[in-house]
């Protein structure tokens, strides 16, 4: 079966993306078993999103570990473009760097990229990104990052200490590249054209404070790759280590396969729904049910296909061999997709009512992490 | 006579300049009889720069002077690339805009583009363009800024104030327009290509302190022009007023019909250059003397194209009789290129003893005018 065409960039993601595809067209490394293994030997557990290959590629893994063997402790750096509210998807990375954060004791640098959203989106206001900014440093801090060990930014507050490290990087980087790596056109405007060097910056900020080289490792969407791509070009001319990444797939839509878009209503969950309006966007969701009862009990269902499974998978559920089980299940047609949506329903109920008193509580903490030029 | 083709951007001034031509090219206006007549009136006299046409085109100066009679008093905005140590070049359009200070009464913004500088030129490093920066900033110190009416800033050290109308400039300018404005290429670094937008952004400062629309009148060489055209187009889009210009053509170089250009060693007298240095390069200057002395007293000189005669009548010779005077005596052939350099490199040496006294006190007085994030 010949797959349809796809595109994945930072801005753009269409079609249904083959990530073992992605892996060959971005040049970047799947994680093996030697990898998972390394890693679980010094994190004590392995993630369920290493274990169920949603982190599934890398680039220079194994030397930001070699590195860590030797006492050189790398930071983590990731970021979030604040182009509206925070959904589910976008929690997916940063939950699994809070597990990074915990199990290696490392500090985190997060770039809320408020100066890229504005630029790229026709319509946003810089106030109104500015003010997503803050609202998605809510959900991050409601995650449970440790403040002395979490600093987080927006661009347009912080682009002082971060213009001479970006200005470093453009000058290294020609039209031709960003063209070739982004796609952009005549008709780009020249601030996104900029934007990479800005999101290279922090990769660097941390050997740039401590004047030595500090190993940094990116968890981040395979979106994202991109600009990393152009950050590593550049690193060794500027006397930097390249930095390492640790890419996720995409958290599945509530529609079907598509990347969750804020632009599709429904097909997201985010962090400030009511349990109420969460329960409908789940009980509207795309599965891979049968037309009817009686045909998929008799056929089965397929979770490959179905959101509320992945949804599940992704986050939701913990537990590898209750997780086996509902598949096993709803393959011999014993699962329906209502009773598996009530599951999902219950435990994302939980996790917002639980994450919306944090995301609270958050408020008044925000001044523990925000950093400021 | 055809002219030779010739090219000026901000980059790059190549050919022999015809300025008339540029005007047509650029689509500026010529300053004619009224526009000068108009700044008298309020300036009580007309710098010499006006007088000769030195100053000699303008885009909405008119306007800016209507605003000032309904008592909208503008502010001045001019800047420098600092690449190297200034020359005398570079302080023309200072002089002129010390002029424009005084008579006006209006306060100076002053940018030094060191990121620009360390993104244009292959093997000029960040460190070098602000230590260039500082250096430069002593050469406006020392012509007699008002500290009180006067800011200077590197844009590395104020960019936090800069960025936000950078990237309101940036959204509005496609990669199109930059390259029709600019000429840049694929093989252009992506940081040069956004520069313009944070070179318009002091045009707009003032207003975006005072929460109103303030007028900015910018005084600059005309290479200059193509940036704040781009500026002029986004204004309206953003709600501020467009800028007004005023025009001056370039120093001529002492070696002949070209801009005065760093790159070509005793073509220009650096501020910093001892007396006897700045004479030396004056008694190898370019004149327009005949090939012997004979000739010439038989002949006359052509002062229309000998780089002494400009250096009097760009910045040297005040007095317009003793001007007139001198180009009549050469035209007659009384007037020999030996005694001429005599003349130019006595009032050169008297401004340069004069300007670096003033210039070694400016070191002291440099945190009175530079201002940072």
């Amino acid at each position: 079966m010949t797959k349809k065409k796809f595109i994945v960039t930072p801005w753009e993601v269409r079609g249904e993306v083959d990530y073992d595809k992605l892996i060959k067209q971005f040049g970047t490394k799947p994680i093996d078993e030697g990898l998972l293994n390394r890693i679980k030997k010094h994190a004590g557990e392995l993630h369920p999103m290493l274990r169920r290959g949603i982190f599934y590629s890398h680039r220079s893994l194994n030397w930001i570990l070699s590195e860590y063997e030797k006492g050189n402790t790398f930071y983590l750096y990731t970021g979030r473009g604040p182009s509206g509210d925070t959904h589910l998807g976008h929690l997916m990375p940063w939950i699994f760097t809070k597990y990074l954060q915990d199990k290696f004791k490392v500090k985190l640098i997060f770039q809320l990229t408020d100066d890229e959203k504005f630029m790229i989106k026709e319509d946003m206001s810089l106030d109104d990104a500015v003010n997503y900014g803050y609202e998605n440093a809510l959900d991050v801090i409601a995650l449970g990052f440790k403040p002395d060990n979490t600093e987080i930014f927006l661009d347009t507050e912080y682009i002082k200490s971060l213009y001479k490290l970006a200005i470093k990087v453009a000058k290294r980087v020609t039209f031709s590249t960003a063209k070739a790596v982004f796609g952009f056109k005549n008709s780009s405007n020249i601030g996104i054209i900029f934007f990479t060097a800005v999101q290279s910056a922090p990769a660097f900020l941390e050997s740039e404070r401590q004047g030595k080289q500090v190993p940094c490792l990116i968890p981040c969407a395979i979106d994202q790759d991109p600009h990393f791509r152009v950050t590593r070009d550049v690193a060794p001319h500027l006397g930097y280590p390249k930095p390492a990444l640790i890419h996720c797939k995409f958290f599945p839509s509530l529609l079907g396969k598509e990347k969750m878009s804020a632009s599709i209503p429904g097909s997201s969950i985010y962090t400030t729904d009511s349990p109420s309006e969460a329960r409908k966007k789940i009980f509207n969701a795309f599965t891979g049910g049968k037309a009817t009862v009686e045909e998929q009990k008799k056929l089965g269902g397929t979770p490959e296909i179905c959101s509320v499974y992945q949804y599940l998978s992704y986050i939701f559920e913990e537990d590898d061999e209750k997780l086996k089980e509902q598949y096993a299940q709803c393959k011999r047609g014993e699962l329906l997709c209502g009773e598996h949506k009530q599951y999902l329903a219950d435990k994302v109920e939980r996790f917002l009512i639980e994450h919306q008193k944090k995301r609270e509580k958050a408020k008044d903490r925000i001044e523990e992490f925000i950093i400021r030029d």
